[in-house]
């Protein structure tokens, strides 16, 4: 396993990597890349065991329900990185157990490619969104055939893949891109059914980051992004080889959507998962500030923490649910169920604006103007703001900013824009999760309690 | 225990019950009532078994997790009065746990009174809804002191309450009214902490009824309403004379609620049960009804069913989890978790109206104007009725409008009023649950959750 | 001009017309559709003005904003049927200035029936929806070409039409029914372009009635509806002769759906005016209630009345604008604005079940269990009703009861289905108003406000 | 008047203003705050005149509905600083025309300040909002007596006065703070009845300023916030003295919330203005990157426009009502309607979020992940990222890069956030604009309507 430090100096590889015009060489010399890179270090450290046969005990699938169960605190614990891989991880297991005879071989490479992860203690991103091109027409009928990243070389060991993918999370800061179709694919689409691991220094290989990450010195100001900001990386594929040992699905296009399938379920549940502390941290941020601003016993504060109570409590009967009805491969590892995983998926993200909404009605307009801390630290406006910004006995004037800090962080600042769209963008926006809702859900027993009740025979 | 017409029987027994304005002397002769009657009557003969050792293994306390669950189902298939029976029951089996020390002669007498209740498979309706008077002003500084039920007189072998209970679903129905305060009471309010069982023909009861039941002949026309109507009842005690061994508190104005709040979790699961049903119901109308008119693939049409699956989803998921996260009395009895049940009811009270209007929006005016059943019969109406209420091969027009009539009948019709109030105030008001959901909440761990995100050492 | 003896007696025409399985000869000698006669009788007589040049002043068409503006109250004083008839008129008036050369003879003859349906001052309802067989299809696709009205025959003075119109609220009540093609006609349809006037007893139409009609006989219990039902009709034309100087529009197809957007215009129209008095109406049962119930100082209570003031605040505002930005037709004659008419019926209707569930949350379970006043009237209930039913000095229990009635017929009984529905239905559902609104906005100009914030010339 | 440079030397007035813990002695010097003294100066020029009697036409009070109207466009074109200076003058004349007798000396100071003001062409800031200490208790039962303005000094000429005033936009940009009591106060308050101009440069005045304004040196990642963004200030008064001139109230406490609720209805109708252009905004924004990703036809996306355009639409309405129905002060000056004003207000702020949802389910993840266009100038990366946020011809893919930009800085970063809070926020939050539409509804009117359909006569 790797340590932190380990980490640090494996980024320095060649990697291509850019960052508002400029290529960035090392990662971590880059201040608004740098908090990523330390927040995974410091989770390399934290579960950094010695030995050849260690291994992170998160990676491993789980073979019961109580083990997926347990899964989900570790999740909370861990940086988005290592989320992401193990996301990645399980999507590989899941989908090994959805393809059918005579993708074997593809099976074999999947397991073997993660042992040798596991052993390697790596971190992989998902590779999943394409460019896409005319959202009116298939991969095989665009103007630009790269629209979609598809092979455009056969060698005897490997292929040559071109294209783009977008939104990927944590690109530059892993090791391994994780590349899966998007969709299923059809005839004549086999160059498009292509899955494989392409390390993030592969040749032709370039990232372009974006960030929400704070531009301000003083990290106080921005308690929660300060230390979790991870860059979104544009990744291009510019005629890169992949080996054929790395190719996990390659011209089967009906095995296409299996992939984004398996990896939407796991990206969905580490949704609602975040999404679930997402929702307890804001019912405790709002019931701090109402109590710091004195209106925790007004009747209409009352009533939006409630709903944000409910909001909390319903989003985790839909993980709860997920969970214990999960689902069993053939092979015996657990994933969770679909069903209900994404109705709690579409319901956090649907409710997520409004809760918001009522986090700032409760909270009030210094969610924006709370002085800086360096303001609280200059003795010539300190001790008025500290004197103004208190509202009773036991509420200090810079613990009430705080928190203030903390709410515009989550929900007015860079990454509260972040965290707006993500919540609806992760795993397909609203539209995507009404579908595969509508699809897991038993509409045929429906159906036939309201032909019984319309006195129906059939 | 009793067979339907056993049951039949047994309302001849003198009860006082009116219904718009008449005395009702036989309730099964009284067709706006008998509906209920003769639901309640197949109820018993469906459950019936012979012998004195007979009982019906539904009013059985749950003794573990796993029994819960399999009420549900059970609750499903019964009559609206069996529902409300296990409700009271359960109620007094939480209530018992609830109690501390200095009730052990309440707690026997419950006991003793749920052995009787099933040994003589008698119904009972639960009484708690005072009339309240003015809301601004607790029992005891009432104008009138009746407007809680109250003690008026105190025998050596029993009290005389007077008062009323309002909106008793089933009153006039069953064998026993369940007397119970409708919250906590304060010192100088002893006499209202009374909670007893009444039969429904004790002297001094009297009972008006209201009901949605179809005026209409033809049944067809309200394929749900027509077999479900059960009235509710305005009960008067008006000088009621209770034996001793059926009074389970009073005085003890402490534990007043929780009568109230053991009665308010059964009554919120009995009401999250069948709202999952109803959902489902719901669902599965709005699928045949698109397919009906041959909308099932239109986008706006699949995404209002998506959002009566999600809902529906949600709802069984709240459930699952009130019963996955159940609570044990000291006794061993098992009761479903407080804060998913309010969360689940407030749920579905909330968004009801909203899934109703998804359904109207699917369905079409034709939910109103679908012509009767009747019309189909005439010989000079039925074919052109036929021929345009038909949509496309393998449509019939009268099974179409069978669907608009079921539709009509659960949400655009006396009954469907019935389920609009209800879904909001059985259990209290939306106000209700925000309360008891903030109530059970973990709120600490959440503000410890904020805290730390804010950096906030405590 | 009629009294509403003299249009009682134009009722008995010969008119073929059925109800719940048989045929009604005389519609007034059936109660659940002499309410409406009643209703209709009354509006006559309060208009009747004698001598030949009577006319009703609301019949004629607006020609200045004020004259528009004018309207509203006139119609939120009369009945539906002379409702339905001014925005079958207006519409005629407003179809003229949008057709264009070529159909002069088309538009002589509308304002010569217009003259003469004044004249005689008949009742006309607009028949626009068809069976519309499979949705998929147009009419010249359809299984059944009769799937929508369309011309069978023609002959030197006329043409023969056959099909269906649904939900034709007043159909049986009127004079003349005014049909009209539903949308456009392609080329190939020219036989289903086709508008004309039909007398409601030629031979060969049918009207089969549906109503919510209350089956009870006392109307106190139905303050509402035992005044204003009215009977929907599914109306057949089974080769019924139209003579030309009926027809308006006779194969031109792309005038088509002039008809059916100028008819849609003005039933959405109604619809708001409709609307508005109705918000207004639930605010102030929702203030009253409150007041009875004693929660009106409640902050709960108080931030529902305060949505249900802004619900109709907002509804008002529109329905002003679409008045204030009224637009004139080349003769002359002015038409609500399209944009704000439909955006206002959008919010209308997609707001209504939430402002039902408020009015519900409010008033508290009774709107279903208030006792009947016979109950009150009854000397063996009615004193304990009216004790436990009244409030507080000042509040009487059978006032707070015909309050309850009120709610509950206006939104939880038959009526209230039939609101809920048509809120949505008229005029289209949600959909089709959601589409018109987008047609009618200024697109260009929000675009060019986006690009230039978003620094881009063009 | 005075021109941009005029303005810029004016703010060297020794005003002490703050920003993240350090004295800024030059506005203009500090590149966050001097994105506003550009916009600032730019609106001075573009309104300059020459000439002692030039002056600036918005300022004067509008003297009829159509001059009230042709505002509105004025102030969609003004920078925000202008705005606030428009909404504190037009609060000054709503003011004069609500106080009664006796306070003859108060308004005539009130009109030589407009007319000097006008005359020096100074821009001022309305400071409204205390510290407000414990919530709970009223200014004068407060542990610190500043928590709310207050005089404790008086003098011969004038009084001292002390406390702070928070979310002061703009406030070390202008010249004259307009201080004013945040509620009526009762007797024993008087000394909280103060509302004055104070200069910003006043010894003793002291403002800590925040912002969102963007801290990347390339403007074209924010094309919005580059350009409007101004500090939000934190403003002390430590024992400020303010000469009897300038003084428009000073112990009259039932003439408190007078300049309140004026100043309120001033600010909430600049926010409607201000929500409408924003709205329209949204609108073009999200129909521009559906056409550039090529979805505007899927069903879907059109509905979710239509939505927008829809609340677009019904937010002028309420704003064209509130003008419509303008209301007029004695002596002639016309201000808007309450009613309307407020319920547009409460429509805008309820639902920002959701319209924001819309937009960011319409545009998608590239709303976050859109590379910056330097990393477009970039010539290893710019033709990929060209290639590849290129859709179809005719859309380049830097120019559909700048439409996220746009969305992005709208709605997903640091002025996303303002407006998320600002919305809810400024004219109070949600509660109190329910609160105030409620009072100027005419609840007799609605309540007469009950009564009247309730068959109950008064």
């Amino acid at each position: 396993m790797l340590t932190g430090d380990d980490y640090r100096k494996s980024l320095l590889d060649g990697r291509e990597t850019f960052f508002e015009g400029r290529r960035v060489e090392d990662i971590g010399a880059e201040p608004a890349l740098d908090i990523a890179v330390r927040s995974v270090a410091a989770g390399y450290d934290r579960h950094y065991a010695a030995g050849p046969d260690a291994r992170n005990p998160l990676m491993e699938a789980p073979r019961s329900i109580e083990e997926l169960r347990d899964r989900i605190p570790m999740l909370h614990a861990v940086d988005v990185l290592t989320n992401v891989t193990y996301q990645s991880l399980m999507t590989l297991f899941t989908v090994g157990g959805r393809m059918a005879e005579g993708s074997e071989e593809f099976i074999e490479r999947m397991h073997a490619y993660v042992d040798d992860a596991r052993a390697r203690d790596i971190r992989i991103t998902e590779c999943i969104t394409d460019a896409k091109g005319n959202r009116a027409n298939p991969p095989s009928r665009q103007t630009d055939p790269d629209a979609y990243v598809h092979v455009v070389d056969r060698q005897r060991d490997g292929v040559v893949i071109r294209g783009a993918k977008l939104h990927i999370t944590g690109a530059s800061l892993g090791h391994d891109l994780m590349v899966m179709p998007t969709k299923n694919m059809k005839a004549g689409e086999e160059e498009y059914a292509i899955a494989c691991a392409v390390p993030v220094n592969a040749p032709g290989v370039r990232i372009v980051n974006t960030t929400y990450a704070p531009r301000v010195a003083d990290a106080r100001h921005f308690p929660v992004s300060s230390r979790n900001a991870i860059p979104d990386g544009f990744v291009v594929f510019d005629d890169v080889f992949v080996p054929n040992e790395r190719i996990f699905l390659d011209g089967q296009g009906r095995y296409a959507a299996v992939f984004a399938h398996s990896l939407g379920l796991w990206e969905r549940l580490g949704g609602i998962a975040f999404m679930v502390e997402e929702a307890d941290e804001m019912v405790g941020a709002a019931q701090l500030i109402a109590e710091a601003n004195g209106t925790a016993g007004i009747a209409h504060i009352q009533e939006k923490i409630s709903e944000l109570v409910i909001h909390a409590t319903m989003l985790r009967a839909g993980l709860e649910s997920a969970i214990t009805h999960a689902e069993r491969t053939p092979e015996g590892y657990f994933y969770p169920n679909e069903l209900f995983t994404n109705a709690a998926k579409f319901q956090g993200a649907a409710q997520y604006n409004l809760m918001v909404r009522h986090l700032h009605d409760i909270a009030g307009g210094a969610v924006l103007t709370a002085p800086a801390l360096s303001d609280f630290d200059n003795p010539d406006t300190g001790p008025s703001l500290r004197k103004y910004m208190s509202t009773m006995d036991g509420v200090d004037g810079e613990y009430r900013a705080r928190l203030f800090h903390l709410i515009r962080d989550l929900t007015a600042d860079a990454y509260g824009g972040w965290r707006f769209v993500t919540n609806i963008q992760s795993g397909g926006g609203l539209f995507a999760q009404r579908l595969v809702t509508r699809k897991h859900y038993d509409m045929d027993r429906a159906k036939q309690i309201a032909l019984r009740s319309a006195g129906i025979e059939e």
